[in-house]
């Protein structure tokens, strides 16, 4: 029997200019508090080499909803350090995808990283997965569905229908690290990985009509790129980054990354790649006044990217320690647990993460047809354009540890979004001009969370 | 604390012809993954004579849901072998509903089996039981109500609503079995079962105007028989065999069935009836052009029905045992648990299943009223055809038990489905005819099932 | 490991008059069935001085649910007898709110105390808190926020959106008692409390057009007044007695209590004052036909009111004992446990409460504007009058609990609201007049429950 527990409260400070921005970009981030985790767990073995893990959460980010599953695999272990798992669970990804929710340095997982592990991976995520969990090396070769509960009948019965799917994504991931250093002062960790969607859900069944050859319809397939600025107490969970939904037909991505510990000192980075080919896209296009013909253009593909670098210090000298079944590090444990009657304060960390995460491509690419045509004006439709933003976000944080069940943190953070609004159709009669409007924003926050984990 | 996770893997393999099918018929079933079971369960006994039993579903047919309840009651056995129970529970109805879900042969119950159920019973149903569990005699008398979530309220507080219901739906089913032979290398069970529906659910409030007084408002009661096909993968659910809600005064149902082992052959057969007491519809109908007067008409009364056969042989010489508790069968253990180290394999069977579900009534039949009449053309409408389609599904299956915690099983089903389309009003100058085109298809589907059990 | 089950069962027995109110004034209330509570808990300690508490709940007033939390907090002892609580749980409000759902003498707790802890308090509300739990002192002065999976968000990927809150509800309440008799025969406690929501949720992001200036627009903030009859098998969950939305800028509330056990006999009595003030609303004003201007019209302040008395009685001299950790009573412990065997039955308690809930302000208020004007009628709109209505509710019940983790309970209402219907705005050439509609009803209701308690 598991649990975790965390309580955020957290302020955000807006510019007074942001107000008048749409409300997708995030004028009014809602300051509250939240119970972000709330897990309830169960883990054991059955007949020796068959174990399973069982992982609800009735919390949730930005808003708290009913509980439902994170992880419920099951796993065999007889051929050790080969593992085979099969069930709802994060495929491995990364190392920040890797590190367990109440084992983080911050309040979430950097963006870029994050991004990452959404795409096939991610708690919830159905898939089946070969372990390697050796000594010095660790990897993890994953063919992943869906997550639970994507689908059209989520809340069945019972009334609320989500978008349906007609035949579920298919994706392959893998991890790979290993560690050049690893004796009791340091361990260094150096990573690799990459995941390809090959099947995006389709969200129209075989037959139908399709965005990519009927102008209005639906896509057959689609993928947004996204992410919230690193903390989620917002109950909006508005995402100052984002594509929005790109016609796409795979979706894939890459990694390097790195991460150790010299004593007290934690350092940990990445790089990670983003690749989406774009499926084509149906237009009415005007060639004449009043003369219209179906065409089909396929946006230019996009490539977006991201970076992050992390790094934390006890100050009452323990350390993070590496655990080879998942390739990550854990928290500290307080070599002297909080107590009144001793006088002892548990343990204090101290920590700062810089991150970018870059979802622009072709941002000021003109590229346009023509999809309205009066005696006197054409109106002008760019389709290259993919205004995700650019978010910047340096985080401050300091962590107290009153025992190795209890944690209390505190973070501020100041993040830069810098970001064009998505190009809206242009009806002229002169030469038609790519709008730049602005759609970003500075804006720090800060934090506490109350943690209990058993 | 009992649990139990089924990871499903399923793809569908349809004719090409049904992707010209409406939605609703099924044109491209939905691949891909499920956990269709994440059961986490309490039971226990308090002051000797008091049972009780709590088991939570995080996943789902079709797609995964939050958690919610499928038992939760009390029983007092303090006057065996007869039992009182209340709470929610699937009410006793037939043999393979009283088999628990991790000892079912096959993936899911024969559709047979399960409508039956759906009608009175199933998880999550209220009730009130008298319970004989005797060792040659099971019987059961049950009083149920609305299934848990049913109403208005359903996500309460937090947002979506479902129909409301002014008034619960109450029935009265009972199931009662007899063994004429009973040792130890033969089991033989005969069982009758029977329900009805006295009280559907109201749909609208008293005093309001309902459909069988008034055109195009809402029933006050309505039922539909429906079930997919032996399979749910496919995330939308489809049901290829539906009549669609009949406008209903009351329901009921009635079945006789049989089942055995003998050694390591086990074999299971049933034959059900169902019957719906229509409801009369209110129509605007036409005596002469732009003259219409409401009158309400009855649909004739609809029986449907529905049979299966089905049979396991246990190739490693294992046997079903009989559950005197439930009235049914359970799954076998293995007698040499898989291990490499032994060089043992666990368990191995061998299934087959052959189901027919009937939910045609008056398919062919031309009763219509006039709903429209202009000079020249008359629109008719039929009211009597109840065209739910006729299925007919094959399963072969292959079943591995490595221990008496775990299952794999692979299974093959051919499914056809017999069915013509709802029929549409006819608007005509000339003498109407009912219109018959297809609605059905034959397909096949191929799926495999992880299942551990404890 | 704790679990409470309530398996209800009630029938409203309606005037048949009350069918011809408008359906939100309750029409026709569902008879029927509901699991009440289906409550899984897990409760502990860590390092000495730490507790924790879950507490999830997959039933439901109305209409079961999927599984939410209702507690999930942390609390630190070791300055006993002060306590530091963070996390979600009923922050204390009144002795009524600090009975257990299990401990209530009653189904449900008396609508002024259950409409005083729905304001800032209630399970599920996220909050932290400075417990004092003397011998002879109860207090509790807390900061609460919104309620679990309130906001936009609530089911998050799945679907379903609710209102979005941009910046959280933020309260403050507190609660005080003093026992001047404690001793083995008898306890007397009473008891003042009072809160105040200084930050209602912002409906509208900072910057957007609200109510108070724009009309049509959404409030900035608004509150409803209401509750079921003390009993909730209605799945739709019909209010007799509710205020609608408020604009409002805050609210705030009073009470007066107290409570006491003398050997077998329990008495319990609460006065409450509730308090809102209004917010500005905007309408277009007419000063002439075909000429209006936009001005605010800020409703007057509205101050509602209820009290309670209830009693019981255990027949089998057992009594309600004092818990000093929560301020309140809990059940009574039968002292023969119902036994076949032994010929004992267990405990038997009768039970009586009155309750009046006032929630009419200005119900006669004339005040009016006029929002239209043509050349020979003028609209005059009513926005002052709050016609919450005055609902009074006397209960008798009986329970039997023949051992101390069972509990069988039957308990008839009578419910008499007295109500008129909102105004709608009048049309008219002449003098314009308030409409005094009836929109209450008189009802009884008869309901049994069975709960089992872990």
């Amino acid at each position: 029997l598991r649990a975790l527990l965390q309580v955020d409260a957290g302020y955000y400070m807006q510019e007074r200019s942001a107000q008048s921005l749409p409300t997708a970009y995030g004028p009014d981030l809602g300051s509250g508090t939240n119970l972000r985790r709330v897990f309830l767990g169960l883990q054991g073995k059955v007949f020796g080499d068959w174990n399973y893990y069982f992982l609800y959460d009735f919390g949730g980010a930005t808003t708290e909803t009913p509980g439902k599953v994170l992880y419920a695999y099951m796993q065999y272990d007889g051929l050790a350090p080969w593992s085979f798992r099969v069930g709802a669970y994060p495929a491995p990804i990364n190392i920040e995808d890797s590190t367990t929710s109440g084992d983080l340095i911050f309040f979430e997982r950097n963006s870029p990283s994050n991004l990452q592990r959404n795409i096939a991976g991610s708690e919830g995520r159905e898939g089946i997965s070969v372990l390697y969990t050796g000594q010095r090396v660790f990897g993890a070769l994953s063919l992943t569905g869906n997550k639970l509960g994507d689908g059209a009948k989520a809340y069945g019965a019972m009334g609320a229908t989500a978008v349906p799917n007609y035949d579920e994504q298919t994706a392959v991931s893998g991890r790979i690290s290993y560690l050049p250093i690893s004796n009791e002062h340091a361990h260094w960790i150096v990573g690799a990985n990459a995941l390809t969607v090959f099947n995006l859900p389709n969200l129209v069944p075989g037959g139908a009509a399709s965005l990519s050859t009927t102008p209005g319809a639906t896509a057959k397939g689609s993928y947004a790129f996204a992410d919230v600025p690193e903390f989620s107490v917002d109950s909006n969970g508005t995402q100052l980054v984002s594509t929005g939904a790109l016609s796409a037909s795979h979706v894939s991505s890459w990694g390097l990354e790195t991460a150790g510990n010299w004593g007290a000192f934690y350092g940990q980075a990445g790089y990670y790649g983003y690749y989406v080919k774009r499926a084509g896209i149906a237009y009415n296009v005007f060639s004449a006044a009043s003369t219209s013909s179906v065409q089909t253009v396929t946006p230019s593909s996009n490539s977006f990217n991201g970076w992050y670098v992390q790094a934390a210090y006890m100050l009452t000298g323990e350390s993070r320690s590496y655990n080879a079944a998942t390739g990550s590090f854990t928290a500290p444990k307080p070599s002297k647990p909080f107590s009144l009657k001793d006088g002892t304060w548990g343990a204090f960390e101290v920590a700062a993460r810089f991150s970018e995460l870059n979802l622009n491509s072709h941002k000021d690419d003109p590229a346009n047809i023509v999809t309205g045509w009066t005696s006197t004006a054409k109106t002008y439709t760019y389709y290259n354009t993919v205004r995700g933003g650019d978010q910047k976000i340096l985080t401050l944080g300091v962590n107290w540890y009153p025992n190795s069940n209890i944690k209390l943190a505190l973070d501020y953070q100041y993040i830069d979004v810098s970001r064009l609004q998505a190009p809206a159709a242009v009806t002229t009669a002169a030469a038609p001009s790519l709008a730049a409007v602005n759609g970003g924003q500075k804006l720090s926050t800060l934090a506490m969370r109350f943690q209990l984990a058993l």
